[in-house]
């Protein structure tokens, strides 16, 4: 937890927070703070800041809150993720969280087992609880938005042309000869597979929507691999698209 | 299991080769081929290609063996990681395996606690065995080096200037100003710190040797996510760097 995450009913007053859950536990068990002491902290969905500890007991933690620092800026890039099984869509989720992205579509294909519809993570409540303890490591507010695609054609012939919009489309695939940058003008929307890959059919009815195959290299990755790689080259892309800027304190060697 | 990775002692007669182990487990459980059907296969540190399957029973399988491809160019990236906890050891070996790198130096930094040491993923054989679990997921075959230090101090003063050569030095590091991009030509070397990062007097050692800081973001990563990430990003630079080369079956929109 590098971030304490405050929701808005953790306030009893204005700049005055209090919490119970498994934070408090958090505090006693790992961060032991003296009061007095400041930690980073965040609003869900708002500012980040600082927050002093005023009281700790085995009930409750009280803190004095500042919050007048904007969250990270999002990354420019929103996922469809054939539904991976559910050790691997936590650690997914995890990764995409971490990354800065706000939009998810976990989608049905032809190669995602149907049990792995029946995990319980997929309930908002779990799948809200795992961005959440993402969002404490990674040090952001932002709740990524998830959203649950059980059919691959109502998708793909109802939904996907509104909800990629105006965005760089993309799609991660194995034997395609174009890097992320090639293609790439963010804001985007990037597809990936599930372990073995889309099927032909599948990636065709993505290419008719005008998405690009993009390679991430010779090997075949893992999902969770696959997309912070697909997210670094994308924000390396994108670094560059902006033009490099030496800052004054540039390290000489 | 994507690809059957043969060992040399696994050949009975040239083109032909004999398994048992774990992998023969795979073959009934998973695959379950037929006498007749060919797999993709590879030598350890050798070719990819592939091996039809000639015999299928409890003792053993046997595999007609052909493998006249080069395997997947590695990635021009050293590592040089703090050692993580085991758990997150084990997902960071393999993200940095299924990436292509193929120098792994695992350090000691004043955050790591000296218990990870104790682990007995770091024992040969099991840090191979990990390994050779992604080069078959991957459809790679050359395995990683893997090198341990288990003191600071020595590492920096007496082995790091021989082990970083003349590649490209890059040290990850939040607060950062440049990208990848920026610093970057391949070869490269990567240092990435701990949890909580490399204490300020572990990054000036290293920026006395002349690795240069670079961002990954505005967020805290975990250290799988930021390697891939990392990689990711120099792929994208390297890419770039070498121009672009459209081939004739670009999907146009």
């Amino acid at each position: 937890m590098n971030l304490l995450l405050l929701h808005p009913e953790d306030f009893i007053a204005p700049g005055q927070a209090r919490i119970h859950d498994r934070r408090l536990r958090h505090l006693h068990d790992i961060l032991r703070p003296q009061v007095g002491a400041s930690l980073r902290a965040g609003l869900l969905n708002g500012n980040l800041g600082t927050a002093t500890l005023t009281r700790l007991d085995t009930e409750a933690a009280e803190f004095s809150v500042r919050l007048a620092e904007a969250p990270p800026t999002p990354a420019p890039v929103a996922l469809i993720l054939a539904l991976p099984r559910p050790k691997v869509l936590r650690r997914t989720l995890r990764a995409a969280t971490l990354l800065g992205v706000k939009e998810i579509h976990l989608l049905q294909s032809w190669r995602v087992d149907k049990s792995y519809w029946q995990t319980p993570l997929l309930t908002p409540r779990h799948l809200r609880e795992e961005c959440l303890l993402a969002l404490e490591l990674a040090r952001d507010t932002r709740l990524p938005k998830i959203f649950v695609h059980r059919l691959f054609r109502p998708f793909i012939e109802d939904e996907l042309e509104t909800i990629a919009g105006n965005r760089c489309r993309l799609i991660a695939h194995p034997g395609a000869h174009h890097s992320v940058g090639e293609a790439h003008n963010p804001p985007a929307i990037l597809a990936l597979g599930p372990e073995g890959g889309f099927i032909p059919y599948e990636v065709e009815r993505f290419l008719q929507h005008g998405f690009v195959p993009i390679s991430l290299g010779e090997r075949i990755l893992s999902v969770e691999v696959a997309l912070a790689a697909a997210l670094g080259a994308l924000r390396e892309h994108q670094h560059r698209a902006r033009g490099f800027s030496a800052p004054p304190d540039f390290p000489n060697d």
